[in-house]
């Protein structure tokens, strides 16, 4: 922190968004980040109010990304860094604009709204002249690079089953027809793309699982469904999934599940022991060597180790939550562009969702989509 | 409880057995049953040795279980009632044998090791003068009770989703090489027939989201492993489930899961709310009407309905068991055998798993090891 | 069980009773006793129909506790033990009838509803030729006497704090008006005794910690509160104690507090680590060794002790409850009993509630009483 | 956000230091503060290098708090308010220079280390042309505020009974002697005046009860002990606590409970409901409404109302944690800023604790250890 904060730029994040706040906070936490443009809504009145409500400088308020882009990059205190948080269809066309004048992108997730987008922007991202950050946040939070860690030095032996779930009930009842734009957005193809819970949770889903286990997938087999009347997209899906070496595993995604508010968690089973997670009670992983009692580990306790401890901030027993993690992302991001900046490369155990992360979850997504039309026929991943 | 006992068998549950000394308990704590004979081994050494560790008389402990049924049938004081809880392979040629003579059956689960044995069995109970009883055990709990009665009467609105998995561990490393019986049996295609983890205990997985919801399973894709090297039936099942009607589910069974002793959980969501019961804390029913902060119902407490509170000995706050809720079974039984010698209708309210229910349980477990042979494909159930 | 069940009667428990049901179950589940005889209501109409609702023999159904006591002892085939489960003022007299004739009594708790009650009573019973077993039953749980074992054998290292609590909510209305004959007596000095809440319940929260750390209470400041306007004793209680050798503690049990059904919970801290257990979940056992892991001992699982394993019928993630701890203390009472008519040693590791822990446990509501009514002065146990 | 942040000094928080950086985070969090001068240690050496490490200006860093406040109070972008984060004793003479100076104050708790600091400080700071804010950070947490507003809302009906705590472990060994500076000034009454455990964390917890509650506390009855062998201060308290108008409480504190990280948690009851929650599990709230289910609230849940969504980020299911809540006060301390220089009042709905808590906190400390001292005896508060 005795380094200057690196200039950030955000595209999306109006007034009514969600996520766009989120980042904010995630890049201020740990003071690495310094908010100083914006393009923040597709409208420019709308981008305008935006922009003063967070107190940006007129001139530093864009009433479109391409502006913002060409603008940033000439400029000689231009932002070094952008944060995309536009619905998915618009990650691809934003990041393209930024990574192709050397500006650090730093994307929600999915990476795109199509697979053919998403690879080309793994081309542009691959051809350009700075990082792409993907902020897949769960991968942010300390239990869970604890138990990455513990499966990559074999503690639970081989791994055979991991049963990952991220059910939600906010989309219950119709609420896109209530004039909710998170849900108008997050239920229309043409925004959201083919997935609709599994695009916008299910990817979170497989993308943890596959951080924590390190396990490829190879197939899937996914049966989706639409169960409120009118639902352009799917609001549940079950998946079977086979990875490479033999495990299996299964993924459910919903928002039509009463009683669920984020309740995403992952389980993971091997040999010789297993390990539980969720992320509402994000402190807490359960550990079982096979044979003896069950563990309850705790971030920043006695059971935490070195991989958990540089994402922790608080002491055992002073919860951390979603942002937190989130900010360990921006934070991750933050030590890799620096480095990066200086020539060096990217320090040991710095960890964060690549471009290439976000292009195995748009594979999934079309994957997940592709077998449900064909009666959940098994598809490669 | 001022009628006098119902005289019982029991064929098999003997010495080594775990389920025997299972069913003993649930016959005695409502005092409805009195256990005067045996053929509790198919070893005549070890059949005698136990009826005497059970107090029985000498004359009424026998070798073998068709001598059993001939003379039990002929006796004055007879037994009324016999209790089969031998390897699944034994289940039919047993029953059959009491059922035709007029003697009530309590039997275990899975109804039969094979299709063909299940269907035939049906029809001799058809044509028999006996009830027959199957104890999926776990529907005898209050709170599912409660459950079931929630859901018939629409509290949830139209089901959608139903969640429903049985984790365990003690067969993650190959037990059945260790001269422990329990694992030899139960991973022997001889005697369990041709499902492993999923005869064992996805069925009782399987009865009891038939049972809460309701619902009636139209096909299912299954994707069966056998993870412990040497192993010749499935340890670890996938399963995702089309219903009629529409409502979709996915079913998890595995006794290579470390840290799950005998994690059975079902989660049911519909259009208006959703459930949530472990029956590990069996006690409570987590229920969250839609738009509304999730309940705690508790057993025996001010949330509980008649249905549950049928089957319930003490107040809230004094747990009830597993025990308690095979005895539920039980007395259901003593319920329905009373009625039937009577001559009278089974009173509204009794409950038990009938052999119907056994032959939807052996066509699930043929249904899984049918789709997974292929590849999954959706196979009818 | 090859042994004769042992020759019950019962006094009290007829047909409104909570606790005698419980006392039947408890004795039936390990088919260690038999009830045969039985006074179960001070009204003699209530009494016959009470036995002849649980199929008593009528001319073993007494219209009073004594014609009862007398005729048993003289009959060839008459009771060898009694359960008394009247209210607390009625223990004493009824003990005595019993004791005095070498029938083994089996008495519900607190022993008294007066300190000079216990004094006498404990006399009568040394001079007795029988055996007199207190129900403190939540010493039956398994994973309660795997917590003594662990601190006897010094796995705590020296006892420093101990948090005792037993919270219900029952009588935060005045449900005694209500014409609640289980909230009558209890809240009716001349039935209870001089405490209320404190005697009903903070007795048995007393006993547990007591059984648990093997602690011996020196002195204890009380602050008893009723907080029903026009209750007679008291409903909610605040407790410090100081134990022999440095070891304190606090007791907090209340009537009054909604939410709580029946919250007894014991936590103990020593200088080497701390347990957990709480009675509504009371198969888990929290056990921290300082400087480790929070660690999930269950019953009947992988870090089961044999002490704990002795009172336990079903394995690991097959619930017990309530009823089996009760049953627990039924069929040690059962072992000594045995023992005794024998002329043998009580076999070693059975434990049960004696006539002196009951004793303790009048002089402990004895001396909360005395403490509250001198403004919380510390009052020797 | 759009208004200027407010320019922040702090004094005490180098390199060592626990406290320090939470405040640094929470002022961050949301955008209301810019860190700009400091005097971290009273060592002067440590103090240049803590301030270099967080990229303070040289001159802005002070070897000493009193040449801060001179210079700052003279510059013309000096600061406006100071952060005090020192160990106890330094609090008052800390405050004082900066209040005297007109320079805002947000100071940890407790609030000095003796009672004549305490009401000295009063005076000044209402003399001062200053706010005085005091970071019982706990009061921060959305759902405490909730549970704050249903009570005083008669949510609950009449308060009777308040059950506080807060164990922890860390102290269960001597680490004072192992060059822990943590615990060398916590177990120190030089630094930390005559409470130990009592003064770090009781007061904590009794500053909860109080906000939760609206309770005054009347009179107390406290036993304090020093476990380990060779500590100066408490390390383990028992009090019983006597309200105005008839309530009454227990409060536990501990530092040697193994188990326990930050176990703080309160539990109220009333005559018509209860309500429990959790530190280390702060996006719950459990509400009993008596005779009801129990009811789980989330932080940002359906069950949320206005007083916690005001205090709240993120949706439910997206937890958050310590820094959050702590963050929370920081924010309610800007508005309190902002408003005051505008010369406006403080605006509707926002709450920090002040001098006037502060002042509560270090007579209840005070009256524990007195109380203790005679033998429990009660104290009036």
């Amino acid at each position: 922190m005795s380094k200057k904060p690196i200039r950030l730029g955000m595209v999306g994040g109006g007034n009514d968004a969600f996520i766009g706040a989120v980042h904010r906070v995630a890049a201020r936490v740990d003071g690495e980040y310094e908010l100083i443009a914006g393009a923040l809504s597709s409208t420019p009145e709308k981008a305008r109010a935006s922009g003063a409500a967070l107190g940006l400088a007129a001139d530093r308020t864009y009433d479109d990304f391409k502006s913002m882009a060409i603008r940033e990059a000439k400029l000689k205190e231009g932002i070094e860094a952008v944060a995309i948080v536009t619905p998915n269809h618009m990650h691809a066309p934003v990041a393209r604009e930024f990574l192709r004048r050397g500006i650090h992108v730093i994307c929600d997730k999915p990476l795109t709204s199509t697979l053919a987008d998403a690879r080309k922007l793994v081309k542009v991202a691959e051809a350009s002249d700075a990082l792409f950050v993907l902020t897949h946040n769960y991968t942010g939070y300390p239990m869970i690079r604890q138990a990455r860690d513990m499966i990559a030095s074999a503690t639970l032996g081989d791994i055979r089953v991991v049963q990952a779930e991220y059910p939600q009930d906010w989309l219950t009842e119709a609420e896109e027809v209530n004039a909710n734009k998170q849900a108008e957005w997050r239920t229309d193809p043409a925004r959201s793309g083919a997935g609709g819970c599994i695009g916008d949770i299910g990817t979170h889903a497989f993308n943890l699982l596959s951080f924590v286990t390190g396990l490829d997938a190879e197939s899937l087999s996914a049966d989706l469904q639409s169960f409120v009347s009118g639902r352009q997209l799917d609001d549940n899906a079950h998946v079977m999934l086979r990875f490479k070496g033999g495990a299996r595993g299964m993924l459910w995604s919903s928002q039509v599940a009463p009683g669920n508010e984020n309740a995403l968690k992952i389980r993971v089973y091997g040999s010789k022991g297993g390990l539980e997670w969720a992320q509402e009670d994000p402190n807490y992983l359960w550990y079982t060597p096979f044979g003896e009692p069950k563990r309850l580990l705790t971030r920043g306790g006695t059971g935490a180790t070195p991989s958990a401890n540089r994402m922790t901030r608080t002491p055992g027993g002073h919860p951390e939550g979603y942002l937190e993690a989130f900010a360990n992302i921006y934070t991750e991001a933050a030590a890799a562009i620096r480095s990066y900046v200086a020539g060096e490369p990217i320090p040991s155990g710095v960890q964060f969702p690549t471009i290439h992360d976000g292009l195995r979850g748009v594979q999934f997504i079309d994957a997940c989509v592709k077998s449900s039309e064909r009666n959940a026929a098994w598809v490669v991943v």
